[in-house]
């Protein structure tokens, strides 16, 4: 089990730890603890193997096809912390009944994961074992390793192979063609691969420095096999002496930026200086400089601080902007975030909706530059997502469900699961008809540009996403003779049980929403007629366009609340499906566990929901919908909700708390912070749950402190959780950063710039420069 | 460490076995006791998994090219073997401190490995395991499993996880394209995979019989994942309660021969019907089946026997035996034995020489049609010796040094160990240079043709053979002005410690001896003036290439022993070499540790062999050297040589019997021996030496009984080490079996179809035809 309040001073709510392990589980771990910092990802699997370890590397960006009939994913990189442990010739391995003290703990603020133990062997001696690792903030390509072996009772002797493991794959698939390995000077690892269908070149570098109480060892034994070079260091250790191990690695690939349009020769040499540059500098050093990085680029930045009678609720908070910070390729418009970060094999690094919905509004109201880059991997993604339009037969832009590089166009694998039925695989659908992901990427550059007006990002960017997202909506219609209205059948919507629907209320509201946008900003630069408008006009025929979708504006058909009971049906057949006792299936302690039984065309028959669905809208389009009929869906979706999806909680914890079931919200909230870091190991096996980390700040900010954007305004209702003193953070608004702080009975906005700003609080309309202060009565917080 | 002796009553010295459980050295184990049956090839990893196994299962002749720059090698296929077996939920981990009366076992008469012990869990509950597997002689395609686990003290939890298992590759080499998954009637698992560049499909079929004391437990969990197909059986085993677990699998490709030309979907249907047989029948009836096949084909054939002081002398023939029979593709003529059988990945699943020169004298002698299968491979594989020639700018046939699919050519990889000075990997000159392998390949034809009288095969098969080699040889020879002779230059021998040397001893007599046979059969032929004659002279130009072959034979050098020390130089520069103290490397534990301390750049300059190299031309063409030379020279090289090949004690054994050093040859014998079945535990890790196995048969029929075939000519020169009173064992010659005894003072030949037989013995011919008995002088026995 995992715990959370091993911190002291300074680093007190900083830490997430085990205090025993367990070689049953070793998912949990891995993928909590995982390090990164957006160029890569590196899952913590221990440095002494066990059955069961999933040891991963995952460098953002480096989509590769394994082979012609695999989806394109990021592959599973060369290994390099992987260290075989001998102790007089017994490998070591942690059995908890051989091993004492055992801790390993990952320091949030400095992003350094420590593990120390005693290992009893089986003859009796006691040595002591301590690892630390990083991957550095500083420098992206750097991954340190540090490890020192004490002989307590007894002289030893040690051996440890280590150096670079690329007998590594993604499930069985292999992504490499072996290049050239090499060991110079006798010390300086390297091996080149090149992934065989992308033709990007992957560079590792290693170099070990070894000791034993300060005196270098002498040469280790070389060894270069298949996809495998290594060292193996031998040493007698006496008594109270100490070995020392230092493996620093630097991994470089040609889809660097800074290492564009050279050659391989060359960027191997580069590779090579930068890691002899590390090697000068030693593992302390670069710590040093690593921890400041995060001071700086993270922790200055997101200054999050909740006062909460649960320690573990600040800790969930920084655990998720540290999750946040690793998962996320700042470094590269390129590239975008992938629904389980760098940190399992799930979802093979493809980005789903959950960066636009769940991730994206952290970095649009908390670091809006990596918002922009996130989006410009959407505009640049235009190019795939136009193929997968007229591949489907359709105009515009039609974002890929799935998307990896941004020409790939979709990359939604075609099976999944199996049919408990048919024996076979399921089919899946949701590359093909999960569409709603198009409106939702030109909602979140709405959302952006409100919350930032960023008019040069809008420019060359943001306009032609929403335009083009718009004509694929007009095209995709189809025109319902008994409604005497557009429909959009044949989809699947959030809820992901229900697959071949027609009408998802968020489909279908969405759509409505993204086509309304491209008519006000057609409007609006027609108007001004400026360079930009013409410049689009003539890409994308904007005079034509405009007409089909004031068109489709007026006639789309948008499901309304039943006069009965104020239900929105969330699609044409929903409400008429047969109702079952889902009790089983509601207390589950693993998700999914309804597949035990029926199969997924079965559940196409029953009033069972994997996720929020409706509740979503009701989020995101608030003002559409009364409160009485938010309430009504609610109490009557949410039981009918087996919450299968990571995506589920954070939406249904908002809710209510905006529909004022503070308890419950705040049950949720933790609940959500449960799904990676709660008693369930093996929940996060595949990977973090990236959409859920989102969540846990838009829980904290969108819901506790009620902040939330409308029609371009900001507004703030805070509704603290009961447990909670003091809610402090900060978001930028309109290019100004407020730092926000919310007690008990008051809130107090300080604009950092000194900038005007108008926000609503409670229907009240604040406008302020510099501080502004606000009295809650008991019944708002 | 293995032990020898566990065989009791009918099993007495049948019994391979270990008593405790080494999870640091697994690798011994999972070759020596690895299951086959020369269609397939499957490791004995335990069922359940550890750090450091390798689970391998090979199907002979199936190669494929993983990526374009890799050479074409057996790809590993999906693993069946590994069960995740949980109580309680703790994973089964046989730790020595937790597990009693562990003893695993090979039953060689039966060729079923069997495993028991009993397992405390970390609650103290005790639990009797009992595993049973064989791979079927009977049915070829058939792998069956069976599992036993008594609760002994406690209730408990049992959970098992089984399926097919596709996610192996070779070191990470995937060969495997993903092809259909699926589960027929919840019980019967199909995976389907093809190769992705020889397009082979591979079928796997496999149902499950689980029970608690033989009432059937209830529908398994079912998991279909990436290259995986798993089921998932979940019991409460009461205080008492056996948990029964039969598995059966079976393997089919579409290069089987009994699948030829089908359809893929017909293929399956067969392969699933056949796996619904077997089911109908279960385990023990199967193996049952398969016993008897052993009996059959194996035991009655190969009816040897030793009676020795020392129970391991026989027990090792019975595993060379064994092996013999696992590693052999006997069923199919387009394959080879691979180096290291069907037991790892050593060698890629590649054929040496070692066939032709260590492994098919026993079958030649013993099953004369399985030989015959091995050499109809060669003839097949001209295709790809005629490439290889035509590529190195040569006449005729070039035998690859590493051969796989007869067509391929040439497969050796091109590069190998680290060298220690430069870092780089060394470059593998032995598919370029090593060249006597096609002289070896004749006169392997030529050994089987004498002892046969297999006149049709020749015709068919052996004489193109031997005449296109032999016009291989003609055009490679060089002319040497210095000696006015033709050198054979730029070659590797056997003693693969000397690369590019110039006219080998052995290259230079074995092609001389090509050249003779070619000779001497073209003139046969041309006189009789058969239409064999006819067809291979229009096709080889036989006419024009004789006359290059007796020039070559007349003027090509074969190096003679020096007048002054009676030495034959081993090639042209070995003799001016510097000498080094090789007592480290003679003294080693394990082979190869030269390499620690010399590349193989600075080994050519030392006189350092890593093999027999003379020696066994010396046992070859024994009648081209005197006694005296032949001593002279064993005094010489041998303390030279390091035997780090596992080609090289056999031979030395043989001649050290020969040249009457009888104790050192009983001792080479026991060393032989040990190279899989030896106190090296790390020996076996890549596979089975298949050579060496070769080996022990020969030394004790070659060396111990002293067959020999001279001149075409049976000879017997008994010498049976001290430690021995009686050797039995049959051959066949000229299309008979002999049987032989030979005891402390008789020799005893029986031939069982009663036709004549002419044989020397000790320098006196004997002509019989039915029961032979001669008297041995205790000087000569």
């Amino acid at each position: 089990m995992m715990k959370y309040d091993l911190g002291e001073g300074d680093f007190k709510n900083w830490i997430v730890a085990e205090a025993d392990f367990s070689r049953n589980l070793l998912g949990k771990a891995e993928a909590v603890m995982s390090l990164g910092n957006g160029y890569m990802g590196l899952r913590s699997a221990t440095e002494e193997p066990y059955v069961g370890e999933v040891r991963n590397l995952f460098v953002a960006g480096t989509f590769n096809q394994s082979d012609r009939i695999e989806v394109s994913e990021l592959p599973n990189a060369a290994d390099v912390t992987r260290l075989d442990i001998r102790v007089d010739g017994e490998r070591l391995d942690a059995a908890p009944s051989r091993t004492a003290n055992y801790v390993r703990a990952l320091n949030l603020k400095e992003a350094e994961l420590t593990r120390s133990f005693i290992w009893t062997t089986s003859a009796g001696k006691e040595v002591a074992f301590t690892f630390k690792r990083f991957v550095s903030l500083d420098n992206l390509h750097v991954i340190a390793m540090s490890l020192e072996i004490e002989a307590l009772d007894a002289d030893v002797q040690i051996s440890i192979e280590s150096g670079i493991n690329a007998q590594v794959a993604n499930s069985g698939s292999q992504h490499f063609y072996e290049g050239e390995k090499r060991i110079y000077d006798k010390k300086y690892i390297e091996m080149i691969q090149k992934t065989v269908e992308s033709q990007i070149d992957f560079m590792f570098h290693t170099v070990h420095h070894a000791s034993l109480d300060g005196v270098e060892l002498e040469e280790p034994f070389m060894r270069i096999d298949r996809r495998v070079v290594m060292l193996t260091f031998k040493s007698a250790v006496a008594k109270g002496q100490k070995l020392s191990l230092e493996k620093l690695t630097t991994v470089h690939t040609s889809r660097d930026k800074d290492l564009a349009g050279m050659e391989l020769q060359d960027m191997r040499q580069q590779a090579l200086s930068s890691l002899r540059a590390c090697a000068a500098k030693g593992y302390d050093a670069l710590l040093l400089e690593h921890a400041r990085a995060w001071e700086r680029k993270v922790w200055e930045v997101y200054p999050l601080h909740i006062d909460s009678e649960n320690d573990f609720d600040l800790l969930a908070a920084r655990f998720a902007l540290y999750h946040l910070t690793v998962m996320t390729p700042a470094h590269d418009e390129r590239m975008g975030i992938a629904a389980k970060g760098l940190s399992g094999e799930g979802y093979h690094g493809h980005s789903f909706w959950d960066t636009e919905m769940f991730i994206l509004p952290f970095f649009t109201y908390s670091n809006p530059q990596i918002a922009r880059s996130l989006l410009t991997y959407r505009y640049l993604g235009l190019e795939g997502a136009r193929k997968k339009a007229k591949s489907n037969g359709y105009e515009g832009a039609m974002y890929p469900w799935e998307a990896a590089w941004p020409s790939d166009g979709e990359v939604a694998p075609e099976w999944g699961r199996v049919d408990v039925v048919t024996g076979k695989q399921t089919k899946i659908w949701t590359g093909f008809i999960e569409q709603h992901i198009t409106a939702d990427v030109a909602f979140a550059v709405w959302q952006y540009y409100m919350a930032t007006d960023d008019q040069a990002f809008m420019e060359e960017f943001g306009y032609e996403i929403i335009f083009d997202t718009a004509k694929f909506w007009a095209s995709r219609l189809e025109w319902d003779d008994s409604r005497q209205q557009y429909s959009i059948n044949d989809v699947i919507g959030p809820d992901e049980y229900k697959e071949h629907v027609d009408n998802n209320a968020f489909t279908n509201y969405f759509a409505h929403f993204n086509l309304e946008l491209a008519v006000t900003y057609y409007q609006q630069l027609r108007e001004r007629d400026t360079a930009v408008y013409q410049k689009l006009n003539a890409k994308l025929q904007l005079e034509q366009a405009a007409i089909a979708w004031n068109e489709a504006i007026d006639k789309l058909y948008l499901p309304q609340p039943r006069d009965t009971d104020l239900l929105v049906p969330q699609d044409d057949t929903y409400l008429t499906k047969r109702i079952i006792d889902l009790t089983k299936y509601k207390n589950q302690t693993h998700v999914n566990t309804i597949f035990e039984d029926y199969s997924l065309e079965q559940l196409s028959d029953i009033q069972v929901s994997k996720q929020a669905d409706l509740m979503i809208l009701f989020y995101l389009l608030e003002d559409k919908f009364s409160e009485e009929v938010k309430i009504a869906n609610y109490h009557y979706y949410e039981p009918k909700t087996l919450h299968d999806s990571s995506l589920s909680l954070s939406t249904h914890a908002i809710l209510a708390n905006d529909l004022n079931d503070r308890s419950l919200a705040y049950q949720l909230y933790q609940q959500a912070c449960e799904i990676d870091l709660g008693p369930d190991m093996k929940s996060s096996d595949l990977g973090m749950h990236t959409a859920s980390i989102g969540g846990i700040w838009q829980i904290i900010v969108m819901g506790f402190a009620g902040v939330r954007m409308i029609h371009g305004k900001l507004r703030m209702n805070p509704k603290l959780p009961a447990h909670w003193n003091k809610l402090e953070f900060s978001i930028s608004w309109k290019g100004q950063r407020l730092e926000v702080a919310i007690g008990k009975d008051k809130l107090v906005i300080t604009a950092l710039d000194q900038l005007p700003v108008t926000l609503e609080v409670y229907g009240t309309e604040y406008s302020f420069d510099h501080v502004l202060t606000v009295n809650l009565a008991s019944g708002d917080n």
